[in-house]
């Protein structure tokens, strides 16, 4: 039977026959892999997914995550499917050889965790934001710390959280109030104190200092559970005296048990879980607010969460951003996985339910027909099929622009692909939570009142889905994020770099001719448009009217976006002949028809530098 | 303390700025009444909405009705706000003063149930069905089965509902296979059998002749509970030798328990409960698989469930879209009221939650600002109200519509207000129940990770009103509704009835000249295009073409009709000062600017007869 998470052969076509991840071989860091290890890794992917992930999707939902006071209580379930996870080698899927790591390229390892997300996105976001943890320690931390914490989360005995928020601080991190006490007993580095650590301190560098950290963090997905061993929290907070605003974030590693050098667990350290938040889906993630140095416990004997602070003072939020390409594209992974398995839910249903009889046979004494049949309902799935599969393409494409940037021939190659990765972010993340959103919408709407029911799977889904415009920064701060910085930076060259990437695909579409050539000019007309708006919108120089409609923007840039990535697969569907790329073909047609003309009012409302709502007043609501 | 249910000044701008509903006191069957007494009904909604409603609204939803294989249990505070609602006379609000009913006006009766609906919707639900059921039977059954089922349903002793849904029929009535037999046994009449009823049953014209039911009946909202003395079922069925399809369905009144002569009750009925259906939300509405005439009770000593005709045979999907007007505007009174209190929740919380600063003050140190002063945040807001005044008084004028068709003093008067709800049903059912739940999806962006927890209201919002575009015929069959039979009906006459009222209303702000007529103009073309668009459709003579994109067309007619009610409001703030007014206005320049615009690319889509979901193979997904 065809599985409802995901398609493989859609996943085939997108990684070799479009993306040619084969070719990432040919780099030294990929150079052990083959076709061969990428397919076992999406063999295995289906396999675990199936067996462990979407057997408890529904009893995570029903069964949330419980707190009596002491201890936070997960379906036993959750902890088989993340060890098989964690021994499929899946933590590790991106990370360095010398750490434990597979070392695959990150467009294989996310097609890879597609099938988890679709399957459970509630427990796959342990090992999500696990992986996040590592990388950022990877990338930044003293190889101390690096080598303290992260072998053990590859190997699934550590979970890892990222603390960001506070209660008075959600988007606007900068008003973030905990803070981090360096230590004044002397006590240095990851291990107890010694005059050797001292030394140093003041001698070696950047060492992993110590501090004490006093505050509250705010919605921490995976904050408390006794899944592992132990839990790395990656805690923003303020070192005393350091500059205000988001100048002054400094990161730490706070774990939730100390870790002796040898890797043995020490003292529970001053973290504390102050209470749960009761999510409307995403229920089988626990989600916490923890207390920071409460003195509920005293390691080392006194209150004060001990953290060890990652790279330099006050770079704290750098390095988060740093990761945050890949947190966010992360987002937008789930968020299309999620549209994919609705929209195969769907599309199962609407193959067998027979419900009315198409124009040409009203005979009420003819057989019912299944749903399928009717115009409308193939405008629901044939919406949901460009939703899910252009989400996930975004996603993937920019999984592999990931792998080119880690693996970059020149530094020239590498900026250009971080340039490019920099304003598609916004999009990756933005994108597949809006509209794989309405694809889940559209899945409850093929099902009618069973779609509604709980008996079936996609109300969870809409449900689950919903959290994704939020987390990860809002799709407010995705459009601000997009307008006010990635549109503009380095004198525009991220545009310009997507400017490229988009008319090399019109070029390729329009020397086709046909067809292809049609969308391209389509296209190429809107989205020269699209950059003309661009570059009007800052030309008055009032940056408030120039961010005035920013999510208007974000909207519009997005269709282009997947617009450009869907004429591209169209593109590599040449000369192909066969059902399933006729359905990629139609489903491009389909984007161009019905979905990219909406930009048009949009392009036209930030043309006009409309101020509606900048000049709306407050006591007019 | 300013409610956030809804905002009474806007329901007296509605209706007494707007509407004029006090000119109906002029009309006789509202005579009794004044601007007192509708303004005492107003105000009693609010109190018993607030007191007895939306305190339990989230024990409802976390408490969803049980059923243990007998008895329905439901928490005891719905019964006792469904005695409160019933007490203050609002089951039999609009109904004839000689049935017990208050003889309000539906615009008042509306106004005031979107209070409680806006409180919880799961609980109103209940007399919702009710006051449908007994609207149906005053108006077609046989005098007998009105006294003896209509006065205790307005006293608030028995419940109602609608059983049109089977397991295998849901948008396809059609396929009804519940069977309704005449009695062989000689029993006929709503009392017990004798030759008086027998002889009646001959002679005296339209009886309510006895039949036995047998089948399933899915959906069915009130399906069974304890909460009154008897359940007042309304079955679609078939009478065996019928015509097929749709022209041989019946309409039957089969009671929970049969109901002697003097009203006293007697035995049970054959009607079981066969199992709850477990909903996404508006879990507070018990919803039922009954099986009639399974055995389980045997009334007058045989199996098979009692019930009485209504009308005449084979009419009764007739009757039933009788009330479809007020049933259907009744679905979309609730979206609107759902939208409406989650705006104002939002609104509230932007209103107090400090985060982040405006650009004239991004100085780290300075206080962080409430949210409502951040442009997006406006937008959201904005884009909230005018989906949910919008809808709420797009359902206020079609109830409007349906008092002047009630006492219209001509023929022509009531055919030209008949012709005219016909074709605005459509919108006043599928328009709140699409924009008024995105207005609940933008109350959940508004409070961020706070609005997706089950700490606030918002999300439960969102859950209710995602059934809206369900029942009552899905959004689908709405716009088939819509294309396929109100536009072109009697040669376009409901078409015409609202396009002379649109234009009216273009004419009146085209004479007022500045701005109401600049937006007049924009409606005029607009609105022009769309009926000649509309026209185009049906010019090429194939229907399937004509109906590829009747749910696109829905949505842009949609649009066009609120736009209208917009301009219209506008027109009745001229001449009037202070924020309320400013804000109607700015919401309707918001319409215009933000919304309206969107049905450009919806009319160059049908325009150009696009087939690109007819096309669509069914193997190509």
């Amino acid at each position: 039977m065809r599985s409802t998470l995901l398609s493989r052969r859609d996943l085939e076509f997108l990684l070799y026959e479009w993306l040619d991840v084969e070719s990432l071989t040919r780099r030294a860091r990929y150079a052990e892999h083959s076709r061969e290890t990428f397919d076992a890794v999406l063999d295995l992917s289906e396999q675990l997914a199936t067996k462990y992930f979407a057997t408890h999707n529904k009893l995570n939902d029903t069964h949330e995550p419980t707190f009596d006071g002491d201890t936070v209580t997960l379906i036993p379930e959750v902890g088989q499917a993340l060890a098989a996870f964690a021994e499929a080698g899946m933590v590790g899927a991106t990370m360095d050889a010398e750490l434990g790591g597979a070392q695959l390229p990150a467009a294989i390892a996310q097609a890879g965790f597609a099938w988890f997300h679709a399957a459970n996105p509630g427990t796959s976001a342990y090992p999500l934001l696990t992986i996040g943890n590592a990388n950022l320690l990877a990338a930044h931390a003293d190889p101390r710390l690096v080598q303290r914490f992260v072998p053990p989360m590859i190997e699934g005995r550590f979970f890892g959280t990222m603390c960001l928020s506070e209660p008075q601080a959600g988007s606007s991190l900068a008003d973030i109030v905990t803070r981090a006490e360096p230590c004044d007993d002397g006590t240095v580095g990851v291990s107890e104190p010694g005059p050797e650590a001292v030394a140093k301190r003041h001698h070696a560098g950047p060492s992993p200092d110590q501090y004490r950290l006093f505050g509250t963090k705010m919605w921490i997905s995976g904050g408390d559970h006794e899944l592992g061993e132990n839990i790395v929290h990656l805690v923003l907070a303020k070192i005393p005296g350091g500059p205000a605003g988001t100048k002054g974030i400094s990161l730490f590693v706070v774990p939730r048990f100390l870790v002796h050098e040898d890797g043995s667990l020490g003292e529970r350290n001053d973290v504390a879980l102050a209470g749960l938040n009761h999510k409307m889906g995403f229920r089988g993630t626990v989600n916490t607010v923890l207390n920071l140095g409460e003195g509920r416990w005293t390691p080392q004997g006194a209150a004060g969460a001990i953290g060890y602070l990652v790279g330099e003072p006050h770079q704290g939020l750098k390095y988060m951003f740093h990761m945050m390409n890949e947190a966010r594209s992360g987002v937008g992974l789930v968020a299309a996985a999620l549209g994919y398995t609705g929209y195969l839910e769907s599309l199962d249903y609407a193959r067998t339910r027979p419900q009315g009889r198409t124009k040409g046979a009203a005979d009420p004494a003819a057989p019912q027909r299944p749903i399928i049949e009717h115009t409308d309902v193939k405008r629901m799935l044939l919406a949901q099929k460009t939703y899910a599969e252009g989400g996930l393409a975004l996603v993937l494409y920019c999984a592999r622009l990931i792998d080119e940037q880690h693996t970059a021939e020149s530094e020239e190659e590498r900026r250009a692909r971080t340039l490019l990765l920099d304003i598609l972010t916004p999009i990756a993340k933005s994108w597949p939570s809006q509209w794989c959103l309405t694809a889940n919408d559209l899945a409850i709407q093929v099902l009618g009142g069973y779609g509604y029911t709980r008996e079936y799977n996609v109300e969870q889904h809409y449900r689950d889905n919903r959290l994704n415009p939020i987390h990860e920064g809002t799709h407010g701060i995705q459009g601000l994020d997009l307008l006010g910085r990635k549109v503009t930076q380095h004198g525009g060259a991220s545009l310009h770099e997507l400017d490229g990437r988009v008319r090399a695909t019109l070029a390729a579409a329009q020397e086709l001719g046909g067809e292809p050539a049609e969308l391209a000019d389509r296209l190429e007309n809107s989205w020269t448009r699209l950059i003309a708006v661009t570059g009007s919108l800052f030309a008055t120089g009032d940056i408030e009217v120039a961010l005035a409609n920013s999510s208007v923007y974000l909207e519009a840039f997005g269709h282009h976006v997947v617009a450009w990535i869907w004429l591209d697969q169209m593109l590599a569907t040449h000369g192909r002949t066969g059902d399933f790329y006729d359905g990629k073909r139609h489903a491009a047609r389909y984007f161009f028809r019905h979905e990219l003309p909406r930009t048009g009012p949009q392009l036209d409302l930030l043309a006009g530098l409309d101020t509606t709502t900048v000049d709306m007043a407050e006591n007019w609501f």
